[in-house]
């Protein structure tokens, strides 16, 4: 039997193998010997091998060819002999050979006797990048010649061997953490880009930390890890979801935007806890920083309200933050929708600064100014404005120009500057049509003083608080790129959005409504009899987790009662239910009460490791257009492999029609 | 702030909190009181509520409307106040509700004091599978009323206060274990069907064995979970790959059928070791127990050799595997493909029991018996035999006829039959061609006694094999049929198969050569040289993983050298190379020798929990035909739908063939 003959070959050859097993490449010894490739041996502990300790039996290095990583190594190992296993990072002064591996760099001295010389014209003739195995002898380096930069600098490795696995041809960018290259030569050399160690250390701590999140959601919490369809049925209106042809003619599979139905219909299977790290797919076309397929940290509980749901993602938040970011702080802050808004501008605050909104109505009641008094006189007409400290003092004309025209092309909206001058003056278009006492009014309220730039918007509150929440953020870029310091780049401000409105009027109907968020959300409960009266005032209990001003999760109670589910969707939204009567009957079958949240997965990494975008915490990211550029996918399939799924494509004519092939 | 205001009404209520909270429904106290909901009540640890022991912050009823869940109740908890929150699995005796929750069932009883009748009221009126939240205290129950068949059969709950969240209706199927229902059934109601308690099991055992799959890769051996993309290019030859049509005419994403590219790029890219939960996609159309979605375990590491891979896959088994079903000893036993189908006549042999092949050739050298010496004279011919131990006496002439139909139809091969009479005489139409000595030689050579029944098949290996290993497993259910032990239902017999051929003939054209598994696995070094002479002779770096005559897994170490990959795919295979340029391209960069394998999860929790079909151990499967029941997918989209993928649907016309629209 081979599983006998293996086991004989164990003993005869582990003494030998360490240092000596490779696949493809030759193995060359200070003194020039060959070794040869040892088939079907096992490495195990044993106490008569070359090294002075055994093989590592646990961590990165088990299993493997090499005894340590090349960055693990101090003074503590020095006298030890080693294996390590990595890329030439770069030649040095004829002596060194600098090895890379995930871990970090080391500095191998290349033996310089003459005995020596086949070792030596071997490691010379390597290029960079190659990868080798080299075995020596852990040593202190010299006294003066340590490197304090480099966290092995106190250490060298004396090579008593090198075995070459692969030569590497000249690549298109150099693995080095100073050389720049373009986003389209980083996406389509993607495996060289991924050598960086900033590339290494994102994708590390993204896998740690949802380790950790299993850790905490499984073994601390009970929760269970359910794999649900990504091949599921087309959503009712998902216009965003792409189409996977079936072998049945005209029958779609659809890839879902998220695994909401299915995490609710566990809840009436009685899971009662569920959790996933959940593929998700959204078709958007070109959309920056948004990618075909994401990752949502998926949970759902039974038995729970929103308290417990929140308590749950601060938990979890917590246990799995990785130290050196340092801790985090639970509860987060706590702000309803209508606070957001008011005082930010925007449902997602960055709390992490202040410079919130400012209602000056009041002080221009009596205004004679005509865009204010009309502003005033609409329904739900307010004048609002933020003050930005030094702004007056740091922007340009230019600065201040662009802010306006901001204003004007994406809200359609007028935006008055005010700068208050060093002796306390003012100088803006409206400093003349302001009385003496609207003028004070309006620095005491603002608190503006020399130097401070005020910016004012009148209108509906509806148009001014966004706009406004915008310009606060533009005004926030502006004064750091003037250096001043405004967000602290290692600060996590976690913040809860609650009280959201359950229902919105639609853009182009606007006597209608639809979701805020989805038709699934349970009405707060003191909200519930509005339901049947008053459906626009309904607040829902959702809950939106923000981060540093970015949304990075949303969650809400179910509705877990068929009939309420029933009037939500035919009577109020006006969707056709017959689409979700599976959901129906289901809630219809003994629901619990149960809610649940997603986390934007990729968005939160992004954030942590301060990236500037998710392309950056993903192994194999698509390009804004959704192309990989690697591989060339999506491409072309010819129309014999589409006849299984009985479609054809429809090329577009010249004069923008389209035709059948 | 809603902040500072959650905290406050945290002390106000945390004392009514816990056994008062609903979202829908309403609660009853015993004394008929209606207590209200309190929102924005976190649930936290507090000295002073209505517990005698603090709500747990921890474990499967944290964060919840209960303290407890049903099945962990015991005489421990005697005295205890306790919420509970389930479903109801029936009323007994008009004085018990029986509750349940995942953990298993727990008998409440219903007070009979005049003072308690609106609560009997509510508890008589509930309807099975009822949703309802039950206060009140753990007491012993009466001498004599234990029930030893239950858990929880010492004690009982005196109901204090009931909260009906849902009332179900009536149901398709009861939720009981002893239900029958159709497979069709348990699909479209899949939601009912996971509440049965096997369900239950089994979902969380696949939960928490890939928990404890997850702390072995990452936590004990510094793995990386890194996700790979699965809107990918269409592979060479990927017939079984799903399509997805882009925004682009005419180009397709493709759902892969394993991360394979990526993962060795993982490699290419210094990640060192790489593992995933991967979900796989396959388009097989109708096959019984096959998935178009299913998970595999799937891992890459470099600087490894077959060893490494192979130790590191029996510990990770031993890791996670579950403490009910007994250690299972490591190392596996290997066995080389030539003896597996020497011995078994198949690559994925099932071990828990004998019955091996025979070789007869020598026996019948000299024959007189024409279609022996004519399978004889053949290449490759042979003679081989299987017995079956009493299988002269336990089987009817309609099983052998079965049997010897088996091998017509699926091997168009003649099966012969002998018959071992108690007497030691043989029953056979070969007997009277069969001389003396032989027929000593044959019962001498294949051990047949008194009862047994020897098949016999002659021809060439490659058929002959394959024949009598089919009927092998055939002949070990018929003897189970009949009820003796064959195989150990609770074994776990693992083995591994090495030493795989590289390469096989294709079928319809031998001459060619194809992949046995894919083009990227490397030769054995001892075979490396022949790839350039005679590469049908070369065997690859390929392990299989068998368990108890499954396939649950297949890996290799793979091609590191550019060269290398190039003359297989484009000498041996024929492919075209440029297809995979990229590969190509990325091994030419500084590829470490690297290696991996691919466990079919699915298939290997089914077999831990003994479950007939992959289907029990997935959430929601699809049927044979690839359907989800209970939502329909997949299902008609419309013509404008498709229009932004610029495809159509051809349908099929009445004559057979395809129109479009």
């Amino acid at each position: 039997m081979a599983a006998r003959g293996r086991c004989v070959l164990q003993r005869v050859f582990t003494v030998l193998r360490a240092p000596t097993v490779c696949s493809q490449g030759s193995a060359v010894t200070s003194s020039g010997g060959r070794l040869l490739w040892k088939p079907h041996v096992r490495l195990l502990s044993c106490s008569n091998t070359l090294y002075r300790s055994d093989p590592p039996t646990t961590g990165p290095s088990s299993l493997s060819f090499r005894s340590h990583t090349c960055g693990e190594l101090t003074a503590h190992h020095v006298g030890e002999r080693v294996s390590l296993c990595g890329w030439v990072q770069y030649l040095r002064q004829d002596m060194f050979v600098i090895l890379r591996d995930f871990s970090g760099l080391i500095q191998v001295l290349i033996p310089q006797e003459e005995s020596a010389s086949h070792l030596k014209s071997v490691l010379f003739d390597l290029t960079v990048e190659s990868v080798i195995k080299v075995t020596g002898t852990v040593r202190q380096r010299p006294a003066g010649q340590e490197n304090k930069r480099m966290p092995t600098g106190e250490v060298e490795i004396l090579a008593e061997s090198v075995e070459v696995f692969n030569v590497c041809r000249t690549l298109p960018f150099e693995i080095k953490d100073f050389v720049k290259k373009s986003e389209s030569l980083r996406m389509q050399y993607r495996y060289l880009d991924l050598r960086s160690s900033q590339m290494q250390k994102n994708l590390r701590l993204r896998s740690q930390l949802v380790m950790k999140m299993r850790e905490y959601l499984c073994n601390v919490h009970g929760f269970v890890d359910v794999e649900t369809p990504t091949l599921f049925k087309r959503t009712p209106g998902g216009a965003k979801e792409f189409v996977v042809p079936s072998r049945e003619p005209g029958r779609f599979y659809s890839l879902p935007q998220s695994p909401q139905q299915f995490k609710q219909l566990l809840m009436v299977a009685g899971i009662d806890r569920y959790f996933q790290m959940a593929r998700c797919y959204r078709d958007e076309g070109s959309r920056p920083d948004r990618q075909p397929e994401f990752t949502q940290v998926d949970i759902e509980m039974s038995f729970v309200d929103q308290a417990g749901i929140m308590s749950l993602v601060e938990g979890l938040l917590q246990y799995s933050w990785p130290a050196e970011k340092g801790p985090i702080k639970v509860p987060f802050q706590t702000m309803t929708y209508e606070e957001a808004m008011r005082d930010y501008g925007v449902d997602k605050p960055d709390t992490r600064f202040s410079m919130k909104l400012m209602d000056l109505s009041e002080v221009f009641l009596s205004t004679e100014i005509n865009f204010l008094r009309s502003a005033l006189s609409q329904p739900e007409g307010s004048v609002q404005a933020i003050r930005v400290p030094s702004g007056a003092k740091l922007f340009s004309g230019k600065d201040l120009e662009n802010v306006k025209q901001t204003a004007k092309t994406q809200f359609g909206q007028e935006l008055s500057v005010v700068l208050v001058n060093e002796d306390g003056t003012l100088k803006s278009v409206l400093k003349k049509l302001l009385s003496v006492s609207v003028t004070d009014e309006l620095l005491q309220r603002t608190g503006a003083e020399p130097g401070d730039l005020l910016l004012i918007a009148a209108g509906s509150l509806h148009t001014v608080r966004p706009l406004l929440g915008n310009v606060r953020l533009l005004c926030a870029e502006l004064l750091e790129s003037r250096g001043v310091s405004v967000r602290d780049p290692s600060a996590f401000r976690f913040l809860w959005v609650v009280d959201f409105p359950l229902f919105l009027s639609k853009e182009e109907e606007p006597e209608q409504l639809e979701s805020a968020h989805h038709p699934f959300t349970a009405a707060l409960p003191e909200d519930t009899q509005l339901l049947y009266t008053e459906p626009h005032k309904v607040r829902g209990q959702h809950y939106d987790l923000v981060l540093n001003g970015c949304e990075i999760g949303g969650g809400s109670i179910r509705i877990h009662n068929a009939s309420e589910q029933l009037y939500v969707l035919k009577n109020i939204l006006k969707e056709d239910p017959s689409l979700l009567s599976h959901l129906l009957e289901a809630l219809d079958s003994g629901a619990p009460p149960h809610g649940g949240i997603a986390l934007g997965f990729d968005r939160l990494v992004s954030i942590i490791v301060g990236a500037p975008s998710i392309r950056d915490v993903i192994a194999f990211p698509k390009s804004f257009r959704g192309q990989d550029l690697m591989s060339c996918a999506p491409d072309f399939v010819s129309e014999e492999e589409l006849k299984s799924y009985h479609i054809s494509v429809k090329w577009p004519t010249e004069r923008g029609g389209e035709e059948e092939k």
